[in-house]
């Protein structure tokens, strides 16, 4: 396991699957509590488990995950956040807050910096997620001011890669598993509204980076994301072409509320303070993704 | 009282007083709960009282109040509010939410419209209570998607009136208290940042309006406060004035970080689905709360 470390694992596999994590549940340096952020109590972690670093992620994060039970997603972003922060307080822990280029809502400003207040619709079907996360910066903010904790918030953009759900919603799961059965792909609007892409590995880097192997907390959120944009039509085409599936057709259905129209990040001060930037490509990272969903080839079959 | 109807208080008290309700208390058809909507019980408020009407307005609401322990802000607006969902939810009460101009942060669109998203900086001191509010609304939207509840959000911009704290901490409270001791007046910043004021009465009119006497709940967040727009050294000389005091002087001291530099509502929806606008002149409130205070002379006497 990275770094010899002992890692504890707490999901209450909502949107996740333990399927994904089998290959450690026997590594005896690797354990899964089956639980909820909101519920769980943080002494009994601290007690058993002395983290020193906590790596906050959990949250439905695609549109139809977190709009099922809008009220609790955003319940656990603010309270599961608190509780998370009061954890990793009470073991002087460093913490690590996935937030997301989410709080930039449907964005006026472009590329987006980590200046920029975003325009987020607080009585829309995507606030439940949005606000929620703006929220719990604020409980980092404030952790950090009243108590110096060392924090890292990481402005996460758009990610892919192998171990998504065949059923996450998101873009690329759904034209991969779409391309696969030989379904059209399903655009929502006209396809227009850009996309940055990147790579679950280059999301992993940044985190240990910024949480792991920094001496000192970087200041206030930092944008990590590819600074590629692709409209979702050019995307779609990408897609086909990893698959070979020149032929299949694109569908425009109607936008979902409130859809960003535009999103790149300004990744300028994850590169001067982090060292950070994206490595893979996008086509080496899909064709891993493409060869991930095509190994379990049944669960994205189409149903009879 | 108002409509003949039973009226019951559910207070903390830390940023009010019961001085201020000492000529209710003892009135029947008046109760005071001395709690905490983040700690009470819904079903046990609900079994007792079966309340028809909710206004809910609990919140630290002053730069000074609400920093002062800044996680409890936050919490407070979402889980006091989502209590209160609970408990009108249960009785299927309409709810009132006392929602804010703050939601705009430090706007960039002016006078400021509903159907702005707002520019509010999620690493900043304001953001605790600004955060809180915008997920308060959040949670309105999705009881009223979810369960069809009856609700109103009203967003409130500057208000004053009697029965303000001394040290509230707000430009209206201090220039008149900062007045009455003939102390010259503090403006924090240059002094050509503007506020619209209105006076309390104007308000509660609102909010009896949006939530008791309408038939069908208005659509969204509705901006309520007064139109005309004050630069704050322009209301020093107004309160100067008020006071009969134009010798004082004025002290510039430091900004505020996060201070909204300009704040003026659209009412447009408020007049053309409420048909309500402000009938109180500036003057007239100003004479009004100035009289308070002068009573009250004993409590903003300056310390020996």
């Amino acid at each position: 396991m990275l770094l010899g470390a002992t890692v504890v694992v707490l999901d209450d596999l909502s949107t996740g699957s333990e399927h994904n994590i089998s290959h450690w549940l026997c590594n005896p340096k690797f354990m899964l509590i089956h639980g909820d952020t909101m519920l769980i109590d943080p002494d009994a972690v601290v007690a058993k488990h002395r983290p020193t670093h906590v790596f906050h992620l959990a949250s439905p994060a695609s549109p139809p995950h977190y709009q099922r039970d809008p009220v609790r997603t955003l319940m656990c972003n603010v309270q599961g956040t608190l509780n998370m922060l009061t954890l990793a307080r009470s073991c002087s822990a460093r913490f690590l807050l996935a937030s997301t280029s989410e709080v930039y809502g449907d964005p006026e400003q472009h590329p987006q910096l980590e200046s920029y207040n975003g325009s987020v619709n607080t009585f829309g079907p995507r606030a439940c997620y949005d606000e929620g996360k703006r929220c719990a910066e604020t409980l980092v903010y404030e952790h950090v001011r009243l108590y110096g904790m060392f924090t890292s918030t990481l402005r996460i953009f758009n990610t892919f890669g192998p171990r998504m759900q065949p059923d996450d919603g998101r873009v690329v799961s759904n034209f991969i598993v779409q391309a696969i059965r030989g379904e059209p792909l399903r655009v929502y609007g006209v396809g227009v509204q850009t996309r940055s892409f990147q790579f679950v590995h280059d999301l992993v880097d940044a985190m240990l980076i910024a949480l792991v192997f920094r001496e000192e907390p970087v200041d206030g959120p930092v944008n990590i994301g590819c600074p590629e944009e692709r409209t979702i039509d050019d995307f779609a085409s990408i897609v086909k072409g990893t698959l070979g599936r020149p032929d299949l057709g694109v569908v425009h259905e109607q936008a979902a509320i409130d859809d960003p129209q535009r999103r790149r990040p300004d990744i300028t001060k994850a590169r001067q303070l982090l060292g950070w930037q994206p490595k893979w490509s996008l086509d080496d990272g899909l064709a891993e993704t493409v060869d991930y969903f095509l190994l379990r080839n049944a669960s994205v079959k189409p149903k009879e």
